[in-house]
């Protein structure tokens, strides 16, 4: 299990529905475009220089959007998270 | 719906109309120029080192201007949106 | 009407007069430089992360020197307008 | 034994496993990845200009991730060590 | 009249006098070097985030020392004045 | 005698020892890598905007580590000593 | 006389004793290295966001090592001095 420290968040990716033609199916565009992704861990927040802790407003479960390339991606028993800095994060879907 | 985070708002963007002389249609010019959008949410403001949420000062609805390359564009249920920081918005028009 | 947001004012920019010899009118010098504008709108200001509200030090009518290059073209009804940080102005003309 | 300074730690980086196919070693893929290490020492923390002790939240034992490129890779008794900044590790392990 | 804003100074800038030999007038080195002017008008300082206006240490008719390629040069009125932050004025000549 | 100034230390690097094979001496490696050196000055340390002084956590005498092109060399009597800031200092070794 | 502003310190640079060889001056290695110079002047300090004023720790008459390529160099009444901030000198030398 991961604990992100500080203000990171784990993510599990949703892997994009690829549209499909005729059963032919079609890689997205080129141009890259903000993905979804799930909320798996919530660090504890940053302590600022004022000696405050920021927590993210956020929480597990919640569905989130997010910048591609923003994040490392890490695999833990075969599957992929997103590591990401809650700044990164643009807004909850609901 | 979308609930932008920090201090990030939704924003719909406004099509520039498009000029026709005769009844074909003119391109905009190359020179890129501000936009205008209208505020359909509104994030809850970033929290300083201080510990002070700094809220935007935009309400739904508000018509505002923009600078073209700020911000993310999202696409949800088939329609585009803009997720900017309110700091990259220049004013309300009134 | 424009609102400026944050620490930014709108400007009505001053066309700089065209010098005139036997009637032909010369183009400014090539080598750019400062313009006088009219201010037509002053932000609230901008807060601090101390929570902090620092007003321009602007009215509206004062005339300012600002560099070009500085700031955002907006074309409202037909006319355009220079929205601009207060911090990019340098000087006002009394 | 290393005693890192301010807010770095010292990790010992698990050497990643070689996937071997019928007794061959094949190296790992081009495309760089996080590494787990184990904290071997932890800093006192960060003084902040507010005078504020930030201690990493951190401790001897625990499992982290890091991105590769990260910090600074030095050899005691012929050992290999990394000495890193807390903020660049990512996530504990559990 | 100019007025600056914030923490900037206007300066009359000093003509380098030039090398004359035998009548004729030389040009200064291609090697630029700093130059004197005398202050003229000086801005109320730059509010800090904490809320303190922190006024430039300068008062008209002092001379002083800048970096060539430092502010912005303004012509009022046929004369030229250079508009400069005060941080970026060196020394007070005596 | 050196009195380092703000949050710098001044070092006494010790010369790596270069492996000899057989009588040859051969040179270091062309990867560079950290370095470890005596610490003979430490400054008083840098006083922050809030007017706190933070003093270096290092006293003469430690061997501390250091990433290579890092600080000044500076000559004193013949002899090469390293000028530093204490906060590219990595660790010290016991 | 130069009264250096904010943080700043006004040095008179000692030139580099040149070795000479059986008469023949050698001018310095190309490789630059620090210079030593004497103080003649300190500015008041500069004053923080939060009000403290933070003087140089530096009086008249101490010789200081600074950085070959800091500071600017002016030319007053024929003799060159070089003006630089307090936090770009290495140590005083005793």
């Amino acid at each position: 299990m991961l604990k992100p420290l500080e203000d990171r968040v784990v993510l599990r990716v949703k892997v994009e529905e690829e549209k499909t033609v005729g059963g032919i199916v079609l890689a997205s565009s080129a141009q890259e475009k903000p993905q979804t992704a799930t909320v798996v861990a919530v660090g504890p927040g940053k302590t600022t220089p004022h000696g405050n802790l920021i927590a993210p407003a956020l929480k597990v479960g919640d569905t989130v959007i997010f910048e591609k390339f923003s994040g490392t991606t890490v695999k833990v028993d075969g599957e992929d998270f997103l590591i990401i800095k809650a700044s990164d994060l643009l807004a909850i879907v609901e």
